[in-house]
């Protein structure tokens, strides 16, 4: 039977080209492809990605793991769309496929399988939290040595590969602005308490007040889900406390979105009643009015790192599977909805 | 050797079950995956995606061919991330598996190399337009009748799959609410001319200014690409315009927020000076300020009915391929922008 390397030989290409020719995965030139392809038919060799990934034990596949909420369009967050954008920048660097998988966020997901089965042959887990079931299933990937990666939540487990950013910092630095511009009163709006991106956000913003010497006031800080809806539904309770805040730090952009129009429907004028401080930098935090100053986070770059530190890995098995841990670190933006 | 089926009647649960639990695809009872997990066991059956995807011809995976265009991050996009999300949900309901493809859109594609590579049992192609050379590798599809369905893009050519949105309905029907408000003047930002969503705009701007008595300006009509740099490039030529314009229409919002941009930093108030009607109804296009009236374009609902159309076709291979033409109606969604 024919192989692969006596294709690239008759075409004067590599053994890789072959396989990026036959299936179907570009850029390639034109001249090329078609060199290959004519190649691969005198030889009379055609390429089965199926039955040759069999062969290897390989899909060729990223697997990239998300939640699956009804009627919320995942896409449309800049949070998953940003992430995915880096990861899909790696992917087709080199070659790879990116198979999304849905997973209901109330089931246990057997993360094993998906390699028991061959269908990835790494993957990257989006929107994971830090319940007790799911941190045992990720534990899992990493006794039995499979390449995985959490994308942006931290467990109480040494040893897991994630990718994250630097949200304690990001808050604190936040704080810190809203302090420096004569802030002491200062509320927080929250995200839900599963994801350690609250608690690590919680903890940067109690560390700033504390360093001025402002004791944190509990009947001040709100808890949301990340959504624009729940933002919009704690407006009234930040407004029944409006004298006594002179600003709201909140734990993502969409929150803060809903917020702001539904203080505003309620007669709040930003800044001027209450200065705000978003988190995110999504493109609707400059569009709007007044535009948001925000903790802006570097999803794109955490998504592709990700990417490719896993296919890194693939391609150099003999090294094993060193730990991924890293922190990427975050920048303030300063707009209108803090002041000057 | 140990069939699905057995395990399935040692577990007490369908066949499918059985594959939706071994391929770790969710949502699954967590008792219903234990029982299914040590029947398997028991019974010494480990199912191999890839091989018995291999037995069966088939991967268990729908295509998604999107453009890749370095730096532009497409997830980002209203229009790619609806569509995605509407692909989404049609392929988490069926348990399949989502392979998003990216190609490099200067380079002519080989799509029906993914299906004779098994790596797609169906294929939706995102971000497709008119060259000649891309029509050319959509027929082929057509002509070796493989299931694939192009999104919003139509071709000079019978009986080709497409899901679409009426878009020459939508700017017919956008001009004319202008036109209803008083404006005669009214000037076009249009997207790029190798988008037939491009030219069914023109149609429908110009049929609404004809029917209504007025000649349609050339010197009126500018040219981006749909990106809001595009927009806010186009700011200078539609200020130098403005005395004789009353009202403009853009071909999407992210052209529209560029140029409200562009124009504002020109000292153009806005609805005052201009009224400006845009084009998808994204989430963007209710935070700006003014908020903008929007045609709505059911993006997500066009990937879902792709989506499911197509592994309907799959599920039912007996009947064929029917041809899959769909035309979706747009809305009016009015805001600020332009006027009261």
């Amino acid at each position: 039977m024919t192989n692969r390397k006596e294709v690239a030989k008759l075409a004067g290409v590599s053994e890789a080209t072959v396989s990026r020719v036959l299936n179907g995965i570009g850029p390639i030139k034109e001249s090329t492809r078609q060199r290959v392809q004519e190649a691969a038919r005198q030889l009379n060799y055609e390429l089965n990605a199926v039955a040759s990934s069999f062969a290897r034990g390989r899909s060729g596949n990223l697997g990239v793991v998300v939640p699956h909420v009804p009627k919320v369009h995942l896409f449309s967050t800049y949070y998953f769309s940003e992430l995915l954008g880096g990861i899909g920048d790696a992917v087709h660097a080199k070659g790879y496929g990116l198979l999304l998988l849905f997973r209901d966020p109330s089931v246990t997901y057997d993360y094993v399988s998906l390699y028991r089965t061959q269908r990835v042959d790494a993957c990257i887990i989006l929107g994971s939290s830090a319940i007790p079931s799911e941190t045992e299933a990720i534990v899992r990937l990493a006794e039995e040595d499979l390449p995985y990666c959490v994308m942006d939540q931290r467990f109480d487990h040494p040893r897991l590969n994630i990718v994250a950013a630097d949200h304690e910092r990001g808050s604190y630095d936040a704080v810190k602005h809203l302090i420096g511009q004569g802030c002491r009163r200062i509320g927080f709006l929250n995200g839900a308490p599963q994801y350690s991106n609250s608690w690590d956000r919680m903890t940067g913003y109690r560390k700033a007040l504390i360093e001025a010497g402002i004791e944190p006031d509990e009947s001040l800080i709100y808890e949301g889900n990340y959504s624009r809806t729940s933002g919009r539904m704690a407006a009234s309770s930040v407004y029944a406390n409006l004298e006594r805040l002179d600003a709201i730090f909140v734990g993502n952009d969409r929150m803060a979105i809903g917020l702001m129009q539904g203080l505003r429907e309620l007669g709040c004028r930003m800044p001027e009643d209450l200065k705000i401080f978003a988190y995110d930098n999504s493109d609707a935090a400059s569009f709007t009015e007044p535009p948001l100053s925000t903790v802006k986070v570097p999803f794109y770059e955490m998504g592709r790192l990700a990417a490719d530190r896993l296919l890194d890995l693939l391609a150099n098995k003999d090294q094993g599977n060193p730990v991924i841990n890293e922190k990427l670190l975050t920048d303030l933006v300063i707009r209108r909805s803090t002041g000057s």
